[in-house]
Order: structure tokens, then C-alpha cells, then sequence
């Protein structure tokens, strides 16, 4: 596996000079604490931690495995122990409210270290990112007796937690599922059925697993709307809240998967196990999905850490091997034959990685920005304004960043050429790891539904205008400067396509609804590639005002504006081809009947 | 794993009615025997085997993989078995020559058998398949004496073959490679060195292995020039032809792969193995290169197989998979959610996969068609005329197919969302297994090199111009024809684009060598996609004129229309990305220092 190391400078220039956090967090109430300076350490101490722990351990994770037996499940060599190393570090809390024994720091800083932690081993990342989601849900809909049970023992990092949603029948239709809630006579439930696909489910890292569970109770309605939401505790708690029987929740098997190795992906039998309503009855849903976007987001990252480790893997690579001579005459006379960096196709695929890991570094930190500002903004209509434009981009970060993810995880296989194929360069592994990002909480055809269907159809275009109007003000603001020409033109010419092709398609869609489902893939990626390139745009204004300013690294401010043109002429036209085929109609889907697709 | 099932109908209309095979055979020196009955026995037969004795041992193969004790590799449980049955059916001698023992039918017939053991079994498909490489060999360059000894073995299948060229250091630069030939006494070789990557190296299916080796000459020129070509058996002969001693070639150990578990991928030590010359000395390359387009359009097949396996998986799952409901409405309204082949975007991936499949059976079948016309053809116009349009089609073939095999892989793994990512349901295993595809018999990359630098901008445009000339008079043949129009139509208009573009690239090539290396990977994919769309509108052609004429199956029939205009307006249009990115220039790629790729 290629080692991770955490690209510091780049992540303080997207961080300072792209998105001014700096400024950011000086005016977030309640981030008072997040200054340069402890930003600095955090990000200093948190790259250790990454490159020094839990890097090592991605091959580990994917050889070993995971085992269960006699219920049990024991996680690879080492894991417990970074877990334990991370517990210590105090990183659990870091982004918890203080009320329950957080730290506080904003939610932002937690992305930034999850890009670090899932970058270097995303299987072990995936344990406390499964604890994350359990805490939020927990602090936003447990009562107060339920968080001083559950919620301080996840913070502290002593427990951890899983979201049990699936079931054999249902992944993206929950409205189907079966798992039932009966009422104990002491006001807790009898949850009964069986969940898969349980990401860190079953495990040896922390002594106690709380499950937030969906389920029926008895008599509700069908549906959606008959769901509720249940902590289901691995061990129940004695009246005093220490850890008492063991509940009857088990691991049946753990599955056998392309990928993600060192994370235990258990199918779960309730039988009957004691469970406690979080939230009221029949809204479960509801509590869900008011997370969504979070942990949509933490599924966004993972698209960046495979073409991050991809890049850096792929650019050792090609800086190190041998093979044939550059089209202009020998680069490396004294040696056998030239670097293959020195090929142009060679190029192509490490800036293709490069400018996707970089350009999804900016995105992700603005996601972050957003979640800040919608939960802490200082005024209701910064709130709401930073909630609307989270909504817009987080189908998008989602599926577009895990499918240019896995293409750039591929690009670097594709590098090493014969060699890329083999287990111990750890660049297959990376591609495997890669391939569940585009499935997993919500599939990319799921995401482009709830973008296209419920984001932008569904506010009357009034989220994506918003958004469009922030892209023209900065052209506009920009759009003088010639040495800028090449970033902010084919971003202001297709800002204003963007929104011409979503008003065809709206109108198309109202005549026919299946022309949103039968356009909705390739429009969401063909609004990544503008999203990303106003990212990039940002990156090259930044750039040449530091440049200006005789700031900064200038061979690494050079090097960014050589990467946003490379993405402006090499990954931004694919465009062109997408407001084709998103516009070529639902006919060339429907009209051919089931029974005839294979005769 | 899903099922394979041959798509004999699907595969007879690509032979007899889009490629007119009949006439074909008719009409090919040496095919006598190959009358349309004839075919259609081995279609069955071959079907038969593919579907009853190989495609129930993909996920074996996967599973078990083979295992190395003792300097002996023993292959998944069932494919010895199989590969006897193989043997007993004389598959391996169907397009040997008649001289030395085979059946003399055409090459083209073998691609057809070799699509149907690859999509059920590629890793056991590879076995017969390397033999066929090494008989190719021995049949073209061999001496009378070799090819008594060896290839008659070879023929029967008593014996398999392997193609010994890369080394550690060298895979796609042969030049460097280092691998020694001696010359012993009674005029063999000792042959010392390793190769590595060896397909089928060593294994328990057959008595003895033939291996045929790249290696140097003592006192060779360095470089391509100075490399040999040897028969290096597993097992020597005795005088009389019989196998005798143990020749000192070992496997020294098994590759971890990604995938085609079942196939063993070997590194072979060579200890003064006793070989033997074959060809003339320091010509290695040269005989090699001979018979490099057909191992080529070999690889193109696997892009074939995993397009048609996962559409055959994934179709299966989308028909039986139930969740959510139609956006116009219940369509089963009497189960719980609606099979999710209503949804459009599911019928995308479907369609794409369907098209890509049923596209590049169509283009393998003429590549195939273009062997037998090369080899057997009536008169040298012919024979030139076949091998000029196989030269510029083979690159196409092996990277187009393989790069649009692995997108088809990857979408019929989506089809089955979580499911789809644990191995139980063998769409993961196909994606691994089709993952090698772009990158062994030269990756993408040197394909794309080799198309527009030496058989395109190579032949002044000679080779282009021939083949864009044929599609322009099918063009005009039918240009008139009203229901034609929405497939003839874009085609021509590309047909056109593809020469201008061409000698655009070709103009700024002359000035800086870089902009052909630049553009070429966009080149060939730009090229694949017009050249399977020359195919779906032949197909729409031969569809329309049976339906005019009663003939056929016309469900079937509708499908393929519904199919070639599906391919029209939702992959060709990726066209017109690859044309402005092909055009971008080498600078946005060679502008940057090696040293700034990171900082």
C-alpha cells in the first residue's frame, strides 16, 4: 500500500487562501477556540496520527480481515490499539458539544480529519465514523436521560455506535422493512429482526456498541411513515448506567465484500433485544434524515481519500519507473530508459488524480463551512442560506466525488501498468476500497434523484438559482482580469447553460416524470464538473493573488494555476457531452418493454 | 456468480445477418468446411460447454484460486476436469491446420468459441487461450522438426502453451529485458533468467508445458534488436520425441492477484533451461510482433465477456429486485414495490451495458472476419486489403472494448447496489476479473500510442482513410432511407469529424512530437465510439431490412433498433468531449515540472 502522507500545504491553502476558515471561524459563534494556532496543531497532530498509525495498517486491514467466531468478532492486528491511541488523543470529542464532554471545535475541523484518517485507512476510519452519525443523532433526538447514558460514553470514544437501516428486502425502499418493536411493560421495547450490511457492527475496539435501530412498531402505519428509531445497546446498562447483561443482539455472519476489509460488516439478529424510543413514534425517518447530509458528506470524503492515495501512490510510481524513452529525445540518458512521468498519457492520469483529489479537497471544505454555518451560523438567515446550499451540494459531493473517486483510484492503478494489478502495491486494494463509496448511503442514481427531483425541481429552481447567482457575482468580479481569463470564462459561459438545460428539463418533466429520472445521473455529474470548477476558479483567483502579493510558495502557487487550467481543458469539457444525453429524452430508456431486453 | 447463458440468438444475428458470415465462408480459400450448418453445430455445442461445464466453475475459481507446493500449482477444483473435456471435444485443434492434425476451420470461429468459454470463465478460458498464442508461433515460425514435436501436442491439447516476454523491469519496453540464452553443444540454449506476469505458467491441467521465451543472445545488439525467440518445454524430449527430463524451469512463486484467481500467474525461473531457437537469431520481436494483433483482439474478447455477463446478471437482479414504485405510477401494484427495472436510470445502466456488449460482439466478429480474410483470403488485394483494416482496428478493439467492458462491469455491479458488492453474487468477481483487461497485452495507453502514432500519423493516413472511405459509402448507400436517418445520420457526421480531427493532431504532431502522446488515449476512445457506432448502424440496417421483409424474429428485431438508437443519443454523443479534449494541447500536460507534480 503506498504510504499516506497528509498534503499539509494544500490543505492550509484550500483552508486559508481559498476559503478564508480563518476568517470564518473568527466570526462562527462558539468556535472562539478555533484559532490558526490550534487549527495548526490540530492539523499537525491529526497528519501524525494518520501517517504514523493508522497508514501501516491499511494492507493489514484488507489481508486479514475481519473474523467472527462464537459471536465474536476480532478486528486485524493493530486496529484495537490505534482505536485505543485515538480514544486516548481525546479525537472522539473533539467536535462534540461541550455539554457533553466535547471539546466543541467545529464540525468542519472534523472533516478535515476524517479526510486524514480515512486517506491513510479508510476501514479503520469508517468505526468512529459510524460512532459520529450515532452521536448526532443522539444529541438532536435523545432525551437528556439518554444522552447522559449513551452520548458521553461515544464522546468519550469508550463505546461506539452503528446506524442499523437495512434490511435483505430493503436498502433504498425503507418504507419496506420488517424489523418490529413490541412494548415492554417498563416503557422499553422488544426489537425483533434482522438487519445487514452493518458497518462496524460487531467488534473488538470498545466494550460497549449502541445501535440506533429502525423499526415498526406494532400498529403503525405502513410505509415510511410507521418507522421509528430505537438505541439498542450491545449491553444494556444497570440502573446506575454501567454495563450490565448482555442484550439479545448478535452477529449472524459477517459479509464476504470486494473491499473495506478491516471493517466488520455484520448482518445483525435482533431477538427480541431491549430497546429505548429515540424521537416520537412513527417519526423515524424523519430523525434519519435530518443527518443524511452529514453523513452523506462523510461519504464524500471517501471518494477524496481514494484519489489523494491514488496520486500520491501513481506519482512515486511514475517518478521511479523506468520504461521507454520521452517522444522529445532521452529526459534520463545516464539510466536504461526515461521515467514514465515523461510520457504526456502518463501525465495525463496523475493530473487527472491530482486535480480531482485536489478540487474535491476545496468542495469538501466548503461542505464542512456549510455544516458550521447551518448549525452555528450567527443569524437565522445565514443559517437558512448555508442549509440551502448544503442541501444543493451534498447530492452532488456524494456521487460526484466517489465516482471521480473510483476513477481516479483507477487511473492509478492503471499507472503501475502489470504491477498495479498485484496485491502487494496496494493500489487494487484502493480501487476495491473505492468501488462501495458510489453504492453505499444512497447510490449515485439515488443521490442524482434527490438532486435533480427533490433539491432543484423541488424548490422551483430557488436553490439552484441561489447557488448560480454566487457563481455569476464572482465571475463578475473577476471577469476583468486577463490573466484570469482562462479560469472564470468557461465557468461563467457554462454557469449560465447549467441553469437553461435545468429549466428544459423542468419543463420536460412536468409533461413526463420520468424525463427527472431518465436525466438525473448525468445531469448531477455534469453539475459536479461546474461545482468543481467553481472550486477551482476560486483556486486560481487565490493563486495569482498571492503570486501578485510576491506570498506564499510561488512553485506551488504556479503548479495549482497549471492544475485549474488543466481541469478547465481536460476535465471540465466533459460537460459538453453530458447537456447531450441528459436532454436526449426518457423515450430511449421506456420504450422497450421489460420482456425485451434479452430475448 | 450469475449464470452465463449464450446469447445464440443475438450472436447469429451478428454473424449471419449484420456480417453476412455465410457468405463469408463461402467465399474464403480453405472454409469449405464451414457451411452454416457446421457453424451452427459448434454455436450449440460450444454453447453447451460454455454454459454447462465452465460458467458453474467462475466463482470456484475465484474462490479457491490455485496454490503453489512443491514447485507444483494446482488449479481450482474442476477446471482439470473441465479442461479434459475441453480436450476430448477437440476444441483445441478446430482452427489448427489440417497438417498438423487440426480441423482447419476459421480463425473467426475461434473468436466466437473463445467469447463463450471467456464470459463464462476467463480465468479458465486463459488456459487454451495462451496455447493458442504459442501454436501461432510455432505454426508461422517454427521448424518441421519443432512443429512434430511440439505443436502437434499443442494441437491436440495433450500439451499447453505459454508467451514468456515480461521481466520485472521491463513489461511494455522489451528492450531492456535480460533474460540469457547460451548456446549449448548440440546447438540448443541454456536459458537463465526470470520472467514474471506468466499466464498459465504452471499448472496440472496438461502432461507438459511449452513455453516460448523472449531472451538475449550472448553477444546480442542492445535494445529490441538484439532479443530471441526460444521453445523452452516444461519437460525435454527424448529422442524420439516422448517426454523426458525435467527441464530446469521452475515456478517460483504465484501472484496475489485482483482477480482471475483461477488462473495462475507465474513467476518462472529459468536455470540454463535448455532451449531452443526459433525464428532467426535477434529476430524475437519480430516473429512475436507477428502474432501480436491477433493475442490483442484475444484481450478485446474479455471486454466482450464482461459486458455480456454483468447485462446478463444485472438484468436478472432488475427484473426480481423490487423497490420503490414507478414515477408513473404502480407498475406492480399487487407486490410490494415495483421490480426496479421500471426505474429510468436503472434501464441506463441496463441499455449501456446491453449496448456495449451487443456493439463489441459485432466489431470482435469483423476483427475476427479480418483474421481469416488476411490469412486465407482469395487474393493478395484482399489479403492486404483485411490486414490493413485489422492493423487499424486491433488497437481500437483491445482498448475500446476492455476500457467500455470494465464501465459495463462496474454498472452491472450497480444495478445490485449493497448486493453487489459482496461476493456471493459474482458481480464484484467480474469487475476484478475485467479490471486486467486494460492494462496486460499492452495497456491502454500503448494501444492508443500504436493507433494514432504508427498505424494512423504511421501511414500518412493511409490506413484511416481506407476505413473511413468504407463508412462513407455505406453512408450513402443509405442515407435515403427515412427511418434510417436517426443512425446514419450521426455516423456520417463523425466520419467526417474523425479525418479533420486527425489531421489536425497530425499538423500539430509535426511541430511537437508530445501532441500525438497527448491526444491519443481521447484519440482511440473518439475512434471506438464512431466505430461501434458503424457497427449498430450496420445492425439497424440489417434490422430495418428484415422487418421490411417479414423476416426474423421481429421482437427481436425492434430491440435491436431500440438498441442502436439507445446507442446513438446516449454513448456516441461522449464523442464530442474526447474532440475537444484530444485538441487541448500538450501544454496543459508538459508545462509542469516533474519536480512540482507535489510539493
Amino acid at each position: 500500500m503506498p504510504a499516506y502522507n497528509p498534503p499539509l500545504q494544500d490543505m492550509r491553502f484550500a483552508l486559508r487562501q481559498v476559503l478564508e476558515f480563518d476568517k470564518h471561524y473568527a466570526s462562527l459563534p462558539g468556535a472562539e477556540d478555533a484559532t490558526p494556532d490550534v487549527v495548526d496543531a490540530i492539523l499537525e497532530e491529526g497528519a501524525k496520527f494518520a501517517r504514523d498509525v493508522l497508514s501501516p495498517l491499511n494492507a493489514v486491514g484488507d489481508t486479514q480481515g475481519c473474523t467472527l467466531k462464537d459471536g465474536e468478532v476480532t478486528t486485524p492486528d493493530g486496529f484495537r490499539e490505534a482505536y485505543q491511541q485515538y480514544v486516548d488523543g481525546g479525537w472522539p470529542s473533539m467536535t462534540q458539544p461541550v455539554a457533553q464532554g466535547g471539546q466543541g471545535l467545529p464540525e468542519s475541523l472534523g472533516t478535515v480529519l476524517s479526510e486524514m484518517n480515512g486517506t491513510a485507512n479508510w476501514s479503520w476510519a469508517m468505526y468512529p465514523g459510524l460512532s459520529h452519525g450515532a452521536m448526532n443523532t443522539l444529541a438532536a433526538h435523545g432525551t437528556e436521560q439518554q444522552q447522559e447514558n449513551y452520548l458521553s460514553k461515544l464522546v468519550s470514544g469508550e463505546w461506539t455506535g452503528t446506524m442499523c437501516l437495512t434490511e435483505s428486502h430493503c436498502g433504498t425502499d425503507l418504507g419496506l422493512l420488517k424489523t418490529r418493536a413490541e412494548p415492554n411493560d417498563d416503557g422499553s421495547y422488544a426489537i425483533t429482526g434482522q438487519k445487514i450490511f452493518i458497518s462496524a457492527g460487531e467488534h473488538d475496539m470498545a466494550d460497549n456498541i449502541v445501535h440506533i435501530v429502525l423499526a415498526r412498531l406494532a400498529g403503525a402505519p405502513e410505509g415510511t411513515r410507521g418507522i421509528s428509531l430505537f438505541i439498542v445497546p450491545k449491553f444494556s446498562l444497570t440502573d446506575d448506567g454501567n454495563m450490565g447483561v448482555r442484550n439479545s443482539v448478535s452477529c449472524g455472519s459477517l459479509e464476504h465484500k470486494m473491499g473495506i476489509h478491516g471493517n466488520a460488516t455484520c448482518v445483525l439478529n435482533f431477538d427480541g433485544a431491549k430497546g429505548f424510543l429515540i424521537g416520537p413514534p412513527n417519526r423515524g425517518l424523519n430523525c434519519m434524515f435530518t443527518f443524511m447530509n452529514t453523513a452523506r458528506i462523510g461519504t464524500a470524503v471517501q471518494g477524496l481519500a481514494h484519489a489523494e492515495l491514488a496520486f500520491q501512490g501513481s506519482l512515486a510510481y511514475a517518478r521511479d519507473r523506468l520504461q521507454m524513452r520521452s517522444l522529445s529525445g532521452a529526459a534520463a540518458p545516464d539510466k536504461p530508459a526515461d521515467p514514465i512521468i515523461v510520457h504526456p498519457d502518463v501525465r495525463r492520469m496523475l493530473l487527472t488524480q491530482k486535480a480531482l483529489a485536489e478540487g474535491g479537497r476545496m468542495f469538501l471544505y466548503r461542505c464542512g463551512m456549510l455544516v458550521d454555518l447551518a448549525h452555528q451560523g450567527a443569524d437565522e438567515q445565514t443559517r437558512a442560506a448555508a442549509e440551502q446550499e448544503l442541501a444543493l451540494l451534498t447530492p452532488i459531493a456524494k456521487a460526484f466525488l466517489t465516482e471521480t473517486g473510483f476513477e481516479a483510484a483507477n487511473l492509478g492503478m492503471q499507472v503501475f501498468g502489470g504491477h498495479g494489478y498485484i496485491k502487494e502495491w496496494g493500489m487494487e486494494q484502493n480501487v476495491r476500497d473505492a468501488r462501495i463509496s458510489m453504492i453505499y448511503e444512497g447510490t449515485t442514481g439515488v443521490q442524482a434523484i434527490d438532486l435533480l427531483g427533490r433539491k432543484v425541481l423541488g424548490s422551483q429552481g430557488a436553490l439552484l438559482k441561489a447557488y448560480t447567482r454566487q457563481i455569476h457575482k464572482f465571475c463578475k468580479a473577476h471577469g476583468d482580469e486577463p490573466e484570469l481569463h482562462r479560469y472564470i470564462r468557461p465557468l461563467a459561459k457554462l454557469n449560465v447553460e447549467w441553469g437553461a438545460l435545468t429549466q428544459r428539463i423542468g419543463m420536460a418533466a412536468l409533461q413526463d416524470k420520468e424525463e427527472a429520472g431518465a436525466a438525473s445521473v448525468d445531469y448531477l455529474m455534469y453539475s459536479g464538473y461546474i461545482v468543481m470548477a467553481y472550486f477551482w476558479a476560486q483556486a486560481a483567483v487565490a493563486a495569482e493573488r498571492q503570486l501578485e502579493a510576491g506570498e506564499g510558495d510561488a512553485v506551488f502557487l504556479r503548479a495549482k494555476l497549471f492544475t485549474a487550467r488543466f481541469y478547465m481543458e481536460r476535465l471540465l469539457p466533459r460537460t459538453s457531452t453530458l447537456a447531450v444525453t441528459m436532454l436526449s429524452g426518457a423515450d430511449n430508456l421506456m420504450d422497450l418493454d421489460e420482456a425485451h431486453f434479452a430475448i
